[in-house]
């Protein structure tokens, strides 16, 4: 096995490239461990949460919004990026996007995975959690000022139906809805 | 239902920030649907493909290697960007990536997901195939010279340690692994 020494790319010179208000980006002159030296352009972010919420009625909750990057509508599991002072507590983002963008509360927030989900180029974390009894809240928290959004809670059938004509076509939710359908063949099985 | 003209962010001016070899960046002034205007900072990157391989012996392959954007040695799925010319078939590039990075030939490569990694901020889309028939190949593709790696064969007790003990710690890899499980517990309960 080689150790970390083999791997380890030392970055010579870091080119800062861009401070945004939500992504910082720069190029980095690496010397590889192989002798020879690279560039590699590196996305900086803060991270962010997304919460697998299925009701009572055994549907799973969605929000309908617009992606600037794909110019598209689409729908995705209930998510929202880290601010700053929650890094360290992401139940709590996930608790707070949760009502915000559904009106629902849980009981808990199962901790599930956190993930990179572009390692080649950013270190953007998504800690994904499964929301335990929910429930409907009265007077939710408000939905951000510049996010527009619907709710709409699907059966499995419904969901695979979204995947299937591109609707619901990003990894968390893909993701979220294998997550849900390995739960429920556990659960049959444990009752065979 | 709201329709799309709901929801539609237009651009008012797009300022460029960053043309790389694999990511642009660009920052937006948007125009929101609610009346309100706002900035979307954007990353276009090319896409990749990544490969769900496992093996007659019943082992998942997997790749170490070091990822700048995190300072660490992790384990993959075999993955890559996709190439000029390989936009329109990405099984080419899986093809491509599985043999160079691992060694092994696949009959055939089935369509498993495309999905956008990170819709709230870039572009970027994986697009996801299961081998099926490995074979290993005696004078196999050599690997990329700014590509320092190794390969391992695990089978899912092993890369689930992994998960927990954070060696495999990205989104492909975590959803290739609950894509076997799930994969597994069908063909157990068919035989059943």
């Amino acid at each position: 096995m080689l150790t970390y020494k083999d791997f380890e790319e030392k970055t010579i010179v870091r080119n800062e490239i861009f401070h945004g208000k939500i992504i910082d980006v720069v190029v980095d002159d690496v010397a590889l461990p192989n002798g020879g030296t690279s560039k590699r352009e590196l996305v900086f972010h803060p991270g962010g949460v997304a919460v697998i919420a299925v009701t009572e009625e055994n549907k799973m909750i969605f929000v309908r919004q617009f992606r600037k990057p794909l110019e598209k509508v689409i729908l995705e599991i209930p998510a929202g990026k880290i601010d700053p002072g929650e890094g360290a507590q992401p139940e709590l983002t996930g608790a707070r996007e949760l009502e915000e963008e559904t009106g629902y509360r849980a009981s808990t927030l199962e901790h599930v995975h956190s993930m990179y989900l572009s390692p080649g180029f950013a270190n953007e974390v998504l800690h994904l959690f499964h929301a335990k009894q929910l429930q409907k809240v009265e007077n939710p928290l408000p939905q951000d000022e510049d996010e527009v959004l619907e709710v709409y809670e699907l059966t499995m059938k419904e969901a695979k139906a979204a995947i299937a004509d591109g609707t619901i076509c990003d990894a968390k939710t893909i993701f979220a809805i294998q997550f849900w359908e390995l739960l429920e063949l556990k659960r049959r099985n444990s009752r065979a």
